[in-house]
């Protein structure tokens, strides 16, 4: 069994890019034709719109087959959409893998132990049946996990690394305007609260460290911040850091690049809409509608691959 | 349109029991029988499995109708089901609607803003679909949301209570060990964590206090810790409190007096696997299986609604 950062690291390297794409779609972000097939193909407004997004990501993820080696659903898009939501998310993650791409489950879970380890399992794939059998709905290669509960909460998942070659994302410091309010106050030992977070994370990750010198405890870490991204990026040596925030959130490629090492490895980039709604940039103005998303994506996804490669090249002729 | 917290003080006040039944089943919760007529009647173990825990929550909650006003579904035992899991929590969540109890969904929640928005019409009641129009699949009452990412993760939650009369319980001290790694830690002014995020709390309910003098904005505080207790609820006069960890957790009533106002109302106390597995406390040890599911959680039901009224009574003696 290959631990998830060793997989995560190889994967990355394959394609020469460290881009996640992120799956957040709103329905809205359908193009109109494939909403229209779906609406005639199922009488129930739920079933056709859980087929729509299926098919946009699907169609989405063999676009950028080959230059994109790591995908991320946003969970919430899909528990918005019921049973039919469910589905659509596990149909997503397995379509995902058949193209050899990792998923990370973006579900920002955290509870206490008993519910954490339900999670744990939901999500990288054990749930226990009532007849003793287990099944995985999703078995997503890792997951993003909330530390406000310490320890208890990430456990379970912890564990599930251990037993099954999976990884974990601990928020550490997100890209948002208010992760200030909490993230960012100040302790009593002058350091702000993110941290001590990610202290805690170095000390997890510590035992999980594979051949590629990363650990299977990775840490969340907004791109929007690229000093507190430098001074993370010491704390936690061993973390993979996946970076939010490149993109649509307003990041650029140098902001992303203060999170990679010296060898310019370590850390990988997520883009959401830039990749989902690349036929809507202003640089195509004029000239793509959305029916023209798969085209679109796939040159978005490449100049993102020479934008952050470029990035993290002057960043290491810096050092 | 009743304010949140308008209906969830009346609905304790009528049952005259500041209990929550919480909803975290286990399949080995489910008395055998049902699993067996389950796995009789549905092929694949997934389906039995939502079909078997499905009857057990609809048979507790008619056993503890007139004696319990809130559940609160865990939602981490319904997603680990995949899409049977999904259709059986939108069941149990209408079946306890339909005995006129009210439904906190324990999503513990936290995204960014768009994200946050999602999960917010997910379980409160409003998704919109492909074709413009919007589904309630869960229509939840009030849900518990993690406050790490700040107001971004929250506002989304405030605008659904304000829209749709719903309510929010934020994380400001859990009741589990590992609390103390974050909530704990001591600020540059000498406070906890978890005061600063009771102060913002305060902050974000103070616009949201109906006519009982609570808002719909409540705290989640662990009974566990009953100093802590005062104290918030001091920090905290308008939120009502959500305490977990009575019971199976360890804590006992008079800990949970703890969080009630001087008049005794103010909070809800969480009972899961007490009530779900009551049938198993010691005190009927040797007369009780798990086909006694039914009496024995109405027992007990009956039994904390006299332990928690005598204690808050005390608790107001006392005062």
């Amino acid at each position: 069994m290959t631990p998830f950062s060793d997989r995560l690291l190889a994967a990355v390297e394959a394609v020469g890019n460290p881009t996640v794409l992120g799956l957040d779609p709103k329905p809205e972000y359908v193009p109109a034709s494939i909403r229209e097939r779906s609406a005639k193909a199922f009488a129930d407004p739920a079933a056709a719109t859980a087929a729509a997004v299926l098919e946009f990501n699907r169609r989405l993820l063999d676009a950028v087959s080959g230059i994109v080696a790591v995908v991320k659903p946003q969970y919430a898009y899909y528990e918005a959409l019921g049973p039919d939501g469910a589905r659509c998310l596990a149909d997503t993650i397995r379509h995902a893998q058949s193209l050899g791409m990792l998923v990370i489950a973006d579900a920002k879970r955290g509870d206490i132990g008993p519910t954490a380890e339900a999670y744990a399992r939901a999500i990288l794939g054990e749930t226990p049946l009532a007849d003793g059998s287990v099944r995985a709905f999703q078995a997503a290669d890792a997951v993003t996990v909330n530390p406000y509960l310490g320890i208890d909460g990430v456990q379970p998942f912890l564990d599930a690394c251990d037993r099954l070659g999976k990884g974990v994302f601990v928020l550490v410091r997100t890209s948002n305007p208010s992760a200030v309010q909490f993230q960012d106050l100040t302790l009593e030992d002058g350091r702000p609260l993110y941290e001590a977070v990610a202290r805690r994370v170095a000390e997890w990750g510590a035992p999980r460290v594979s051949a590629c010198g990363y650990s299977s405890v990775g840490a969340v870490v907004g791109a929007t911040w690229p000093q507190q991204a430098r001074t993370l990026r010491a704390l936690l040596p061993h973390a993979v850091v996946l970076v939010p925030g490149y993109g649509a959130q307003g990041a650029t490629a140098d902001d992303a690049a203060a999170n990679f090492d010296a060898q310019g490895r370590g850390a990988v980039v997520n883009a959401s809409r830039s990749l989902m709604c690349a036929y809507a940039l202003k640089r195509h103005e004029g000239s793509l509608t959305a029916e023209d998303f798969e085209s679109a994506a796939r040159d978005e996804a490449e100049r993102m691959r020479r934008d952050l490669v470029q990035a993290i090249e002057r960043k290491k002729s810096d050092a």
